[in-house]
């Protein structure tokens, strides 16, 4: 058997040097810190990574952490916050166990604590270099996810003693989900209600010290091992309740709402600017779509390229030639292409306005972007998780039986991911949230409100008919739509927000689409030649797959008719078609290291079945017996039934007990 | 925090020993059954199953088999069946490693063995009883999942010996996935080419005995464990590879081919009938579907009816009472319902079919009996098992961060569930070829062919209106729309399929939904009163539900029109507004036992808090340190890097090294 994959690579005509430099602007920079992360023995993953069992995950996972606390010492937050978000890439739980300290408490500290107590908690204590403090980030409580405003736990000033007591007043209050608390952390941000002179000043964050240097719990903390999970299960998700635990006044983060010694509060206006720390987690969620997606929609196509079924012997029918094999893959492909530069500005976006609110230049214009920001971010975080959500599915599926192994990666690239799905926001939560921004902002427009950049569409009319050779058509297709079903949304909401909540997911999914669509445009500028004409190919089948999957939307509001429908659906069969041939080009252009993969599906050689093979015969042995054998050798060699049981059921004993 | 599951379920007013049975005929059969096994020590599914490594698990269900070997003594085949699918519900990989032995490798017996073949293999040496034999079924390649056609394992007939050799003739051919080849199975039905005097046979089916009786491999039978898996890690699946294994001529399954001493094959034309016994397995998966399905459903209902999110304190607000929640899941526990009479139907087609074709009391009739069947059973089992994948999943997300948690029960079970979308017929594969088979029909009728039962509707005219008040018209709206995408596949395929692969695969779920609709409407006549206009309801927003879903191809082939699809989106809600109250009642109809529901967040109880903290206190204690505690102290009592490296980089160092 020929190795489909090596000979269509050497077949292919595009320049993956520059696809790549297109997709990631700081390739250089990426691909030494993979050569870093797969030469190193302790941090790269192994196939025996999926054969791993929790307590095994969580001890690696901690080595993991240590051998990385001496590459944090000589680099930046930033740079140190990008070598972890590509490690995640072969390793999600890892990524998620560090940022519970780094990402999460540091900006809990950060987006809550004065500048003295940023400066003491982050830097004297070395929390933010992995050194003397690991934190966690206690706000989720059993009873309470998304609500924040809802939590229960309580911290109580004392004006005598100048200290807070914490306390967990029922069962529902437990703190629940917390990452690092079960086994890493020795201190917490924890989200508590601020009650002082009987009064509740509602949820402010407080520092609180968990255990001593032995590890050993502080009076009044109790903690357990929130246990087994759907995936990620090298995090060390605890659960914590309070018992009278005193903390000292200063312990409370000091931003915006301060606490005299005696116990007078002061707030600021500006404490709704407090979660802004808490974004940075879903930015980071649409650069893991894009990282991620990467890796799984790379494995699927190079077996989809190199797998033969149905073929007669010597034809070379590849499963990825089959048109429903390319429906099911290749708009996946367009979807991670697309993502690569809308995540990229968001990170970037969030940068630069965080960098402005901190620095407090211009406050309105800061709060001004960030809520723009807010709304962005929830619609992109929720319908880019989910989608790729189902890339893994569709991906796993794709590569039919093999797919279901371990050393495919894509069930547990299935379980690690479901919960970006619901954590840092729920996606329905933040998808309907959205929604209703984007509602509102479309009225406001129509009062001639200022809109931020992302949402200027809202304002623009779009009265040319659909051209689909015209760019300009995939873009504005969606924002024509998205101005319709707000204005529908408008009329039949009247005020009762409940009543169009399809429609305001709607809106958030369509947004995530133009947003994608209109980064992208911007970007295929900077392409020329053959590279240009290709990208350009992905942009029209995101869209126009898109707009398929959602045409009773976009035929209901007659957008588009049925016949424009059957044009799209004809020229999406077009793209396939000229997209074939560069398909093994375009996941080459990811330059994801085998290692990154890490699937047996998946390499670059193409040489599925002996590595497959040979890895399963490596991890697994042959011709062992079970260590229970003797259970089914008695089984198989019991009596019969008749014979086990006539001693005590013939018919002389019936008779005897009878007569 | 009052129980609002308990308060809602007393305020509710339907019969659900009247739903029970409409849903379950047999219940009283089924609920006798259940009692056996949770109040079996060691059947009964416990949390900590959750928690179990991969080598503990195959432990348990080898436990769990020999303890079913003593209920199979004092049953039949059909009775036992029934049992093992009903504890499949809790514990779905135990079904299928049992299910390998008595459903597959014994079909693969009944199917392609001569009736003397059949005695001696299943009842003489008590396979069929869990007795000294425990056969795999050894169909599959690493090289041919779906392609069964193109397998390349050999069976050379040798004369002089009157023996086969089979061969593996290269790593692609070895037998890959084959359950309970790794540590349970003593014979394989293999499926290898008969070559005879040089000429190749085709894949025909040969009994080959793979370890003796103290479970050592039989020369030059190769065996090895294939390893981790997405899911049902217990059953032990394997690789073989043969090299010159010998077996005598007679071990050959002969009911359709024979061969002479002298190698002279002889081949009947109803060997296309031999694949007859593969279609329980699909048949059973509609059955899992809806039984499986009811599981996942009641734990997210009882969920989101008792957790309160976003109330203020003392007000009851509900996660189902949001409009999106009850989107999310109410179409789903339709879909449950709809599904019970269908697997009903089917299984009972399916025994009356295969016991005709036995029989051989009218080979044309079971023939084509069969064919339909094949088509029937292709779109029901790829579309349910698709559509249970994603209720499985919107439940996990529905549950939100909880969902994630191990001890709700869902992330497992989409693990497990995900392979029954791959195995015994990959989902897309049979939708194109149900489709193309329906594509058919459609043509035929118009021809004048007579059309099975399940088919009868293609011939039909569908001139009146679409009425929302008369129910016809939720079954017709499908059959009108499959008639019209079928014309034009016709039209546009013009023989080459290929060109019509998503219009197939269309034609397949619709089906699939008739299928559904009708025989849900049927059973629904025996209802009266409160609970028939509850499942009318039901009814109604499956089809409403499904047609929404579509609305771009029920649009684009002019079924409905925008207004109309306003009109069902209208009458959608009002059915949730309907179905709300009732939701309670309709999840306690399955009557499902919490050691069946298996679920920190499922409990009839509604007790969720308790019950979770208990579960999760219980299995995974308090406070412990972790094994690994001095990575961690190590990493964080470090040295400041300065320090650490100031010896070798300090400026008096560097200036002695540079001058």
């Amino acid at each position: 058997m020929s190795n489909l994959l090596q000979k269509e690579r050497q077949q292919q005509t595009l320049d993956t040097d520059k696809l790549n430099k297109f997709l990631d602007p700081d390739t250089e920079n990426t691909q030494a810190i993979f050569k870093q992360l797969i030469s190193d023995p302790i941090l790269v993953s192994k196939r025996n990574y999926y054969d791993l069992t929790k307590p095994q995950l969580r001890e690696l996972s901690a080595q993991k952490i240590q051998r990385l606390s001496s590459y944090i010492d000589n680099e930046s937050d930033e740079a140190f916050e990008n070598r972890l978000s590509l490690l995640a890439i072969s390793d999600p739980a890892l990524g998620t166990r560090i940022g519970i300290n780094l990402a999460l408490f540091c900006n809990a500290v950060r987006g809550n604590g004065s500048d003295e107590q940023v400066n003491y908690w982050l830097r004297e204590r070395g929390t933010s270099k992995l050194r003397d403090i690991y934190g966690c980030f206690a706000m989720t409580e059993l009873g309470h996810g998304s609500n924040v405003a809802g939590l229960q736990t309580t911290a109580t000033y004392n004006p005598e003693k100048q200290s807070f007591v914490l306390n967990t007043p029922e069962l529902a209050a437990t703190k629940w989900w917390i990452g690092g608390a079960a086994h890493s952390a020795n201190h917490a941000a924890v989200y508590a209600r601020l009650i002082s002179k009987g009064k509740d000043y509602g949820v402010k964050v407080f520092v609180v010290q968990l255990r001593d240097s032995n590890f050993n719990l502080l009076p009044g903390v109790s903690i357990g091992d929130i246990g087994t999970k759907m995936g990620r299960d090298a995090i060390d998700n605890g659960w914590i309740q309070f018992n009278n635990v005193e903390i000292p006044r200063e312990y409370m983060l000091q931003k915006f709402t301060t606490i005299d010694p005696d116990g007078t509060v002061h707030l600021t206006p500006l404490e709704q600017i407090s979660y802004s720390a808490l974004i940075q987690g879903r930015v980071s969620m649409v650069m893991d779509s894009y990282r991620h997606g990467a890796r799984y929609i790379t494995i699927a196509l190079r077996y989809a390229i190199g797998r033969q079924q149905f073929g007669k012997p010597g034809e070379e029918n590849q499963i990825i030639n089959y048109t429903l094999h390319q429906y099911r893959l290749v708009p996946y492909l367009a979807l991670v292409y697309l993502l690569g530069p809308a995540a990229q500005k968001l990170m970037n976006d969030y940068r630069v306005i965080l960098n402005d609110l901190y620095a407090a230049k211009n406050i309105k214009k800061s709060i001004f972007d960030l809520k723009n920001l807010f709304v962005s971010s929830a619609s992109l975080k929720a319908t880019n998780t989910w989608l790729i959500s189902q890339l893994i599915d569709e991906a796993r599926q794709a590569c039919g039986g093999h797919g279901y192994h371990a050393y495919s990666g894509l069930g547990r690239a299935f379980q690690d991911w479901s919960v970006q799905q619901t954590w840092e926001g729920d996606n329905n939560v933040l998808s309907i949230n959205a929604g209703r921004s984007i509602i509102k902002y479309y009225e406001g427009a129509k009062k001639g409100k200022k809109l931020g950049e992302d949402f200027a569409y809202l304002a623009k009319t779009y009265e040319k008919g659909l051209d689909l050779n015209d760019l300009e058509t995939y873009i504005t297709i969606w924002a024509a739509t998205i101005q319709k079903v707000a204005q529908h949304a408008l009329k039949i909401a009247n005020g009762n927000w409940e009543l169009v909540s399809q429609e305001r997911l709607l809106l958030s999914k369509f947004h995530s689409s133009h947003y994608l669509l209109s980064e992208f445009a911007k970007r295929a500028e900077s392409l020329t030649g053959q590279e240009k004409e290709i990208t350009i190919a992905l942009f029209k089948l995101y869209s126009l797959f898109f707009v398929e999957k959602f045409s009773g939307t976009f035929l209901q509001f007659k957008v588009i008719d049925a016949e424009k429908l059957a044009e799209i659906q004809s020229e999406i069969k077009k793209l396939f078609t000229q997209l074939r041939p560069h398909l093994v080009a375009l996941t080459d252009s990811f330059k994801y290291p085998d290692e990154i993969i890490n699937s047996s599906l998946g390499n670059f050689n193409g040489d599925f079945y002996n590595n497959y093979f040979g890895d399963v015969v490596a991890n697994y042995g042959k011709g062992d017996k079970p260590p229970y054998l003797e259970v089914f050798s008695d089984m198989l060699g019991r009596k019969d039934v008749d014979e086990r049981l006539s001693n005590s059921r013939s018919k002389a004993v019936l008779t005897k007990l009878g007569n």
